[in-house]
């Protein structure tokens, strides 16, 4: 049984699900015709709430139509052993039911010997469907469309035009249709309204009077990053897919763009943790999995630390003779870290809304080196005040020469604030430079890069400070 | 002149101002004809490559419909300096021709008391609903809804609704009708239907029969958060703002919803990455701006990262006896950050979807505690090789006793990597506890917070395995 998420966020499901057992057992006719005016997301809540031997019962209860939209929203892992444990005949009925979109994403779930089965006992033209929308990615514009989508030659009337939406609109199919896309002799895209400009348009018209002639569209092999981008910057409902041809060949609809967003951004949050993205749900995750996905990076993370040992080791001499240097190594070192975290941050995120790209990188080193220093001195007044405070006050007894240990401290935290902004701006960069994802730059990775930087940093400056009094 | 953003990727506008400033000289009357079919966002993109002091003109040559949607689209800061520029009339009529929600956040962005002298100069009825709008925070629901929305009585017919709808469309309003809201004899929302189900249904009936009865809807002081929950669980692509007494005072589009959850992550990353949120993009957030918004952090990690001094100096006896342990301080406090990070960006994420909530703290330390032990053990192995690869090969003598070394490494990142997992991941429980923001805890926070601990963790190893021995 999995529990249900969120009890106090959506109650309906959790509230209802008793309830709606007890029917199961006493009269299941009842049950459709009671939950008819429910959501399919709060039903699917409610069959999530049930023990998971009765789930196939609730779902065999409902209109297939009604358990296809439930089924839609259950929780994936659910849906995946739900439809595993059906024959494939059953299966296919249900999947058949949902929108093209939908059906291809729940068959990506399975096992592909499962998929494949539940394919073969599909209806032909959605068995057609189906496959052609497994051929995308689906991370790309290819994999999130579904191919329910209104489309008109552009001589059609205005009248005529409304009258088609009107069959199609009480036709079984569930995806809407907010856009009409008007189409050339040869069935080429070339204009587009929406529903409301149809109802709005003059009668006896033709469509390819009212319609917009540039319509904003993308390619079925576009990213989802791409999709969201277009969506996002027009404000559209719904974006049509495009082949090379200037057919449509599917729409996405804003509700898919933003679980897409959804999931890029728990990607990126994750990668800047550190870590591989976990592709599942945190408490859903199998524990070999989480491993698998933390541990890579925590030890390339240790290995290239260890050069910290090195630089250590290198300067094991100044160590032994002004061991109070050794006290501020965690400190200007974290220092590093942290201001190259922000940079990082700032411009991954800078970088993923598409306020910045490649060729701005200098314009970046720019106002990230002037904050740099601000920012190091900022701290280096703090670390000086501090070592003199506790040595005024008694609490540590630094070195005669303590000043200059302050000193080497607040010039080095200048040092080393600047480079770890610098290091964490450019990052990005290098990283989109080179073809990998920008968001590869975690906060770890530049903390772990400018701790070895700064402990050079650190250990030159003491040098040059402390040269002839103390090293 | 504000350079266009992002011209390789939105090239329209960037392509198109050179074309247009030319006509702007030449044959301005031409101007709105020539652009009629470009997006408004492509023509903002057309507005802001060109010189400032053209833009007006350009927006004048548009009728003031047309210009207002262009305004819509403006970089913010172009068009808070545009519209201080303008008389309060000229303003006031760009203005009042904008969605009263986007009215609203224009007025935002100015001065308080340029904003009141262009809402003094509106027509009576926009001021009214501009004043209403601006009530509420820009964070609440009822800073993202607008006022125009389609609803009709129960009782009415089919056939009367889709008369009336159609009349709405025509006028000049240019919010979507995605959603028709039915109400009882008291005005109260009853029902929703699509304009789809509309279209669908019986001619004659009554909207009662065709309309869902079960409405999802939020509060006007529902966060946004709330607002961005309901519309993705339901897939909705507008959610009904609702009063108290159940009436219908405004609409919140997918649209406002997908802009909100942008910016909402945006602030997740940038406080993710160790700093306040910005809220400016980061090419024009001003030099102190920024400082500010990195100092506060960067000093208070500073400050508390002092206390890694002060663990140095009250095991400074034990690093005088061995100074071979020093080389690897950097090393197993880092490793501590990064796991750290790794747990809370994890945890706050699955908060932020809402996967797990306050009361779930004791499963995800459950969860965390083996993965915490298991990943520092792997990171333990891998220490200890190195260390006796070092050994072995002559890159460093660490000690007649290097074995021990070795050994303390090895168990100090066990110990280490554990408690940065379950402190990463307890964190933002605590916060969220406390009444704080979850995604405070940034990588940083957490790296400083294990920092201290680790330093003590992996002396208290060190004296326990060396004791007898080397201390």
């Amino acid at each position: 049984m999995t529990p249900p998420h969120n009890p106090e966020e959506r109650p309906v499901g959790a509230l209802l699900a008793p309830d709606i057992l007890a029917m199961l057992e006493e009269s299941p006719g009842l049950i459709a015709a009671e939950t008819e005016e429910l959501h399919p997301a709060d039903l699917a809540d409610v069959a999530e709430a049930m023990p998971f031997e009765q789930i196939p019962r609730f779902l065999a209860a409902l209109p297939t139509d009604r358990a296809a939209a439930v089924l839609e929203y259950i929780d994936e892992e659910v849906r995946a052993t739900l439809l595993e444990a059906m024959s494939p005949e059953q299966a296919a009925a249900l999947v058949s039911a949902m929108t093209p979109d939908e059906r291809a994403d729940v068959l990506e779930e399975l096992d592909e010997e499962h998929a494949e089965d539940i394919v073969d006992e599909m209806p032909a033209e959605a068995r057609r469907v189906t496959e052609q929308l497994r051929r995308y990615e689906p991370d790309t514009a290819g994999g999130l469309m579904t191919t329910d989508f209104v489309s008109e030659s552009a001589s059609t009337s205005v009248e005529e035009a409304l009258r088609k939406v009107r069959i199609i609109a009480r036709s079984s199919r569930r995806e809407a249709m907010h856009a009409i896309y008007t189409t050339d002799a040869e069935g080429r895209l070339v204009g587009v309204l929406s529903l409301r400009e149809l109802l709005a348009a003059p009668e006896g018209t033709p469509l390819a009077e009212v319609a917009w002639s540039e319509v904003q569209s993308v390619s079925p092999f576009a990213d989802r990053e791409e999709v969201t981008r277009v969506i996002s910057n027009y404000d559209l409902v719904v974006v049509p897919v495009v082949s090379e041809s200037r057919h449509v060949i599917g729409v996405i609809t804003v509700d898919d763009v933003i679980d897409a967003i959804q999931e890029e951004q728990t990607e990126d949050v994750q990668k800047l943790g550190g870590m591989q993205a976990l592709d599942e749900p945190y408490m859903q995750i199998g524990f070999r999995q989480m491993l698998k996905k933390r541990a890579g990076w925590l030890s390339i993370l240790l290995v290239s630390e260890m050069f910290t040992a090195s630089a250590m080791q290198y300067f094991d001499g100044e160590l032994k003779q002004v061991a109070a240097l050794i006290l501020f190594v965690p400190l200007v070192m974290s220092a590093g870290g942290n201001s190259g975290s922000q940079a990082t941050s700032l411009i991954m995120r800078a970088m993923a809304l598409r306020e910045i790209s490649l060729r701005d990188w200098w314009r970046v080193a720019l106002r990230e080196l002037p904050t740099g220093l601000a920012l190091g001195t900022i701290l280096g007044v703090i670390g000086v005040i501090r070592i003199s405070i506790w040595q005024k006050t008694g609490l540590f007894d630094y070195n005669p020469h303590w000043q200059l240990i302050a000193l080497t401290v607040g010039i080095s935290l200048v040092g080393i604030v600047t480079f770890g902004s610098l290091a964490g701006s450019m990052l990005p960069f290098l990283l989109r430079r080179l073809g990998f994802d920008p968001a590869s730059a975690s906060a770890p990775f530049v903390a772990t890069l400018v701790d070895v930087t700064g402990l050079v940093i650190y250990f030159s400056v003491a040098m040059l400070v402390l040269g002839g009094t103390l090293l």
